[in-house]
């Protein structure tokens, strides 16, 4: 019997070694993988993190804990000095210590900082901040950060008018982002900037379309590699007529008001111009389908918006059958759209998948989004992860979270599952992670 | 190779050890918590079960033996006594023993009646049906499954007109069940119900809102603790104009036909109302939103009832952003539904998640749900489970139910995935099962 | 510590055989049962395969490879000799080999073809095609591959005016098939098929009734077990008016323009004659859902169908009640309308579930349909797989997949989870797979 109970400790080891052991070996094989961060808001100007707040400034974080209580106003309020933000927002992380985020968020203070207790608490965050202040100061802290993280390059979110001016393009690779053209171009100010940034007086259709023919111009000669947008549930874009979107774009630069119709048609007619230019430019353009804007009017900096997940991808059947030359990578933001996410990738060879965004950027929807994709998407035509971030600090806590996953359904899919070879399964994974980021967006 | 057989053997039975050990310490360690139990549809009058046609004739029985071929006129014939109606019962249960629901039934008979066999037949169950009678006449069975089943407090489902005497609030706690005067308010007899609880003679709108503002009144004074209603999938709830609705208002007590716009606005006017004084009382109202009422016309009772998935928390927005001081317990039918749930409660700070409901509560949807609860929804804004049982038996093995899910949960993605104590996933499930009721619902 | 590596070395060994030992023993056991297949588009004339073009030719390897970059061209050129167009096929499996699709492709070569290599490659491709070339030749091929695969019976997919001549209708079963009278009635080819096949010369609803009544007789004096159609996600079938379906009828063969309402109106009033005959003859009507066709207009051949997931099973709400005594096998398209399409045959007598179909037709999706589905509907309503498929070769793979899904939901869920004896759970597995074929089809 004691002979017995020593067994049963014994193999408990061992069993816990056995079961992990080849996820556990793919897990670290793909995190010596250098990587290509196809999607993020990092300002290239002051890409790292300057003091705590920046990271846990992070909408995240933020969002998360004013819906556990915290006060809107404690954590916007006006001049708030970093390290008093970090504190009030440490009084809510015991209300949101099971979530993956704050996960994240150990992890970074973990491989940054040396931090080495189980929870950030009101005991032990200031010698946190005080030392996380001190190595971001060093003066090399954005090259320590790339260096740690294993990141080679780091796509941007651009502003159609960005000067594209005081970075190394090579490193961090801009992405022109329309929201604003497509859906705000009612705006003075929207169509003031595209004025300014073009050189042209856009009045008409037109002048709209050499304007737009201009920022290409501009992004393209600054090493772009994409475009993209973020798109609300209800939209369907659909080619305008000519005559209509003349007569609804001179109606919008003249300042008139648009029914809605009109503002659907302007919309489609600059979107739709906009895919013309990918097609010219041989660009990848970004859908991110299914974000509704605002949704909590009080909620904190970038905490308003939610979905609607009654949206489908056979809206944008006419955009896909229209430009089969170029080659949407498609986010969805609710993971029971993932499978019409699977299934027009499986079928349209310009749809391909692209990451787990936002909401469905947890472990839960990963997994099933990512088993699914693997077995059912031709290897070449999915795109397994983008950060999202705004700070570089994110990417090694993101990624990883992701690469767990992914080692997790090669081992139990591919190679228990299916008779692979480690080897084999760590080429998919690897071609996931980072092979097809350099051949869908030609890095 | 004798000694190779024998290790197998061996390691087989202490590998059945291993690999549930965590999980079974974790779950014997949650059935050890007392609960409150926050929705249920139980008679304060008549809470236990007299005979097990009490059990059986639970609508999952009963809808479940109709689906598979039972005559409806069979259980529902007038007069019929228990003991046949449960013998008719029996005789479909072979053609679900895979269910769920059966699962609970041999539980129930397990725990609370000793019965032993694997399943329930037309041999045994006579036997069963007369020790089942026997434990049921003993004086203080109520109190036994009370106990049995740690049950502390039962919150009810009570009518708007109930008087809510003779029964000891404290154990058996009062909620408000709103679905007739929101919805059903163009009957006569329910107005005619509202005037009689309220001692106000309801004209127009401000008689209406004087009359709720009565039962609001009564309820509190007898320790009410939440107000509930359902919710059919294209409801979307929007404040009514005070013109609009007094002239609505007028025409229905006169008894006059409505629109559907109308009848939309009257129900919208009347919800509207019941969430202002939920905010004047602090009291959470339970919304339970996806359920069509009477899909089945021929249903045997109280299983009629299917859903629409195409339904979205979007139609909220205006609800959530209007009674920031409300807090909404939010179930919803369809397991489609619950990213759309996390991700509401993860930015809205009055939306709390709240349950597995009906359609949704069997295993594969409840530890789909909870994994992406778990890991992003605030720990403080989840009530993990209600029973929703309209006699006390069903208390524990629904709960036991949840409770194995729970535990496969923490071990599996917090134990294991990201290296918590057994202590501290132990007490978050706590808090999930039992904590957070009292802390949302103020008991 | 040697001692120790040795254990971990032979404890491993011990832990493949242990975990994955039950779910074996059951997918062995499953793999002993002869089946019959329910649905599928085998042509009996032509069953089995001549070539591998025409197993590659099959549209899940056609449209992956084009999704994957291959030209439409090259694999639907004209007069294109079998052998070249495996060899371009072939050119494009290296970026598919993650699918199940081409697990099941390498499923068949091997056990049909005695393939041993990993892949399918440039270099072992043509000696492979010979292989099968011979094998294929073999005069009994058909009944070697019946055999090999264990199929006792065939549904079929019948044209309306199909002669159902030339083969055995007790291996290979007709279905009728409905969706070109259905959707395309407008049609005058269809209608002179109706026509011919009837020897009725439809001129108004009570010809056609008639001459529908003609197909179901000739059907049924053929051994008919099903009639079947896929249906747009968008359709909701009504009963027609007698008035209004007899104007519409007489528009229609007048070859009149019909409106879009009328068009839904003739769609209707077929659908409900069909039905209507399904009830007189005690046809179970095989509902396929959620199919929108020629979504991707330059697909390869059957690779241009997608669909919508905004679709739910209350359109059928009065189809279900207004034939109780109508079997409806249903198939859903996408895995978010499963727990729909679980809750309706839990509380719908006659609605079953049915299969997984196509786009839901992989593992992950599989998996989570199946738990859901042995849990929640009564054992008796569920018909677990049918292959789909055009050639024989495939059901092999194909249901292999599926058993080996349902053997470790057995295994998991029911023997571990319940504590189910191996037979219990085998019993089960067995009734899902092929008992409930027997019944419901009545064959």
């Amino acid at each position: 019997m004691t002979k017995l109970l020593q067994y049963i400790v014994y193999c408990k080891e061992v069993s816990k070694t056995m079961t992990t052991s080849l996820e556990a070996t793919l897990f670290n094989e793909l995190e010596q993988l250098f990587l290509i961060d196809p999607h993020t808001h990092i300002d290239p100007h002051a890409a790292a993190s300057k003091t705590l707040a920046d990271i846990m400034g992070y909408h995240y974080y933020t969002e998360l804990a004013h819906s556990a209580g915290l006060d809107k106003g404690l954590i916007e309020e006006e001049g708030l000095d970093p390290k008093t933000k970090v504190g009030r927002l440490v009084e809510k992380l015991t209300d949101l210590d099971n979530t993956i985020q704050v996960h994240w968020l150990l992890d970074m203070c973990r491989e940054f900082f040396g931090f080495t207790d189980d929870r950030i608490t009101k005991d032990n965050w200031e010698n946190l901040y005080d030392t996380a202040l001190a190595k971001m100061s060093e003066e090399n802290w954005e090259q320590q950060v790339l260096e740690k993280s294993k990141l080679e390059k780091v796509f941007l979110t651009n502003d159609f008018d960005d000067k594209l001016e005081g970075f190394d393009t090579n490193l961090y690779i801009p992405c022109l982002r329309t929201d604003d053209l497509v859906f705000h171009f009612l705006k003075k100010s929207v169509r003031n900037r595209l004025n300014a940034a073009s050189g042209i007086e856009v009045g008409d259709a037109a002048s709209f379309r050499e304007a737009t023919g201009k920022l290409f111009a501009h992004f393209v000669s600054n090493n772009v590699k994409a475009c993209a947008i973020s798109l609300p549930p209800n939209f369907s874009p659909a080619k305008v007529d000519a005559g209509a979107a003349a007569a609804v774009m001179k109606r919008t630069v003249k300042g008139q008001r648009l029914t809605s119709t009109e503002q659907e048609m302007l919309s489609s007619f600059v979107f739709w111009t906009i895919a013309e230019f990918c097609s010219e430019h041989k660009l990848p353009f970004d859908l991110m389908i299914g974000v509704n804007r605002k949704v909590y009017e009080n909620g904190v900096y970038q905490g308003q918006d939610l979905f609607d997940k009654r949206v489908s991808l056979l809206q944008y059947k006419q955009l896909f059958n229209a430009f089969p030359d170029v080659t949407f990578p498609v986010s969805v933001l609710g993971s029971t759209s993932n499978q019409e996410l699977v299934s027009y990738s499986w079928i349209f060879p310009n749809v391909v998948t692209n990451g787990h965004w936002w909401y469905s950027n947890i472990p839960t929807y990963i997994e099933i989004d990512t088993r699914s994709r693997l077995e059912a998407v031709p290897r070449t035509k999915q795109i397994g992860y983008y950060s999202d971030m705004y700070k570089l600090e994110f990417a090694l806590p993101k990624f990883r979270m992701y690469r767990r996953v992914l080692a997790k359904v090669l081992a139990t899919d591919f190679v228990v599952g299916r008779g692979w070879t480690e080897e084999q399964a760590l080429d998919f994974g690897k071609q996931i992670l980072r092979g097809n980021v350099e051949t869908i967006f030609n890095v």
